[in-house]
């Protein structure tokens, strides 16, 4: 039996290109003993994937050129040879960008869709959302009637971080690239108040007016000169989470800008770069407070689902346009 | 009765120079109730008086023009008239760059001169001391066998942080701007080795040879260019106290270089800034370490002296030029 799959085609020099990708057709094995056959549902798209295109030590292996890309999927089990999981099974792990694949049973578990749509286990339930409540909570430490300050506020990470925010008390201003994504924030995720970095002339000076008590904790996912307008009204005994930094991921040089360390330091401020995998063994407290949150009602999430495997590539390279709300998905 | 004082003359561009400060004699007022009559014997000179001289909001308020500069002083009692102290009792506080003053009896505490020579008490058992104590123990958390880096390692806080990093297990490497300063580093104060960024052609490269399992803690006496190289090896959930910035200090546009966040977030870096004052509440175990050591032999010292009250400019602009081997204090 033959599959599609995406394969790293060249490593990017700067923003990625859908040359970077090719789809090749491949022959399946047959299934051994603990293994399952899957058919790819869902598929997630997230920043970090193009820190995989380069090469290079980072916190996961890189990509392979020739080598299937990875990510985290949703997927249906299509035939068994495993004792733990039967046909029809809803099943989530990192696996390959094919449409149908075969996994060993160890690298996939089992997700219960009647708690949640099967996409939110990519997301509010999966490792953005994880990302979200331990940056906050267990980083940044927030405090009632302190101001939280989040960037990439409409992605997958910045919509839970701003209602975990709220949830404790805080202030929360977001910020993030277009007037649609602004409404969202402010009438369908409660924040306080929203920026829009496009239209907006003095960033720091529209923090500043968003902050009248300066920024005790900045949730950043951006990085680059929204960052610096953020620090710029920084507290003192502010905390900052470093999330991520796509404005950064592009770049083929070295990015230069103002020197943070005097700021930090006058301020006595806290920076902690993180990634999930850092509180692997606390997961569970992380997605029992999420599930419950979002049973209660007081968590929302929105997805942005682009329709079609052949169209896994496009939606990546989405992301850094800005063309998500919220989590990006691609529905087989 | 007149004394001589020095007063801030005008504030700095960039490097200050001894323009920056004026001689005046002063009219001292009667003694009060409550107060006591001091001649200064030792006073101190420290990097953090440099961002005193500015205007503007920071940790602690600016100098004022035409008011006299205020630093750590160790003086004697001459004339009391307070029921705490008596004629000949050595004390410290923050206190004016005055050859006599009055000072009230709650800003200043008495020490005790047998354990230690009075000049201790403004650097190993003082604010340098404290400083190394807290940033190293309470922000870098150092474990056996792991790898600190100290810049500006020579400095007052620079030597103790090495030499309680060493009674921790770590391997410490030093810093420092001269090859007198690297032999003491190495011969009198237990550095593994030590590093003479001034002769050094490629500084990130010898941080590299001399940390060959990178590094776990950075100890940020100095910022610019020698932090950026240190960074560049740092390891995978190290830890960065930024206590000093002294190559920054004296800049008077924004200073620019390369952005810290993406190497803090991919490999989860802590970077903490602090001010002693941060401590305050656990002064009293830093200083019973710090005394422990001393008296065991454990942790040595150094001082450069310079004597003459009329040198404290001379010596606070010596240190920006790195004049300095550990506390750098003026004897009246």
């Amino acid at each position: 039996m033959t599959t599609k799959q995406i394969v790293l085609a060249a490593r990017p020099k700067g923003t990625p290109t859908l040359d970077n990708f090719k789809f090749q057709q491949i022959e399946l094995s047959e299934l051994k003993l603990g293994e399952v056959l899957l058919q790819g549902l869902y598929y997630s798209v997230d920043p970090y994937m193009r820190g995989r295109m380069n090469e290079g030590k980072s916190y996961i292996p890189p990509f392979q050129i020739d080598q299937v890309i990875q990510g985290g999927v949703i997927a249906e089990v299509k035939e068994s040879k495993s004792d733990i999981f039967i046909k029809g099974d809803i099943v989530t792990g990192m696996l390959p960008w094919s449409e149908q694949f075969i996994a060993e049973e160890k690298t996939i578990k089992k997700i219960d869709t009647t708690i949640a749509p099967p996409g939110y286990y990519l997301s509010v339930l999966g490792m953005p959302g994880l990302t979200a409540y331990f940056g906050l909570m267990h980083i940044c430490k927030p405090k009632a009637g302190e101001t939280v300050v989040v960037s990439g506020a409409a992605g997958a990470v910045g919509v839970v971080v701003g209602q975990i925010a709220k949830l404790n008390g805080c202030r929360v201003v977001g910020i993030a690239g277009s007037d649609e994504k602004i409404k969202l924030l402010k009438d369908e995720f409660g924040f306080d108040e929203a920026i829009n970095y496009k239209t907006t002339d003095n960033i720091k000076k529209a923090i500043a007016a968003a902050c009248p008590n300066g920024v005790d904790i900045y949730f950043d996912n951006v990085g680059g000169d929204i960052s610096d307008a953020v620090i710029a009204n920084i507290n003192f005994h502010a905390r900052i989470a470093l999330c991520g930094q796509i404005s950064l991921y592009n770049s083929s040089e070295i990015p230069v800008g103002p020197r943070l360390q005097p700021m930090l330091l006058t301020r006595s401020v806290l920076m902690q770069g993180f990634i999930i995998s850092n509180y692997h063994l606390l997961f569970s407290e992380g997605i029992q407070h999420l599930a419950q949150w979002i049973k209660e009602g007081k968590i929302k999430f929105t997805e942005t689902i682009v329709h079609g495997f052949d169209q896994l590539p496009v939606a990546l390279l989405g992301l850094f346009k800005g063309e998500n709300t919220g989590k990006m998905i691609v529905k087989a």
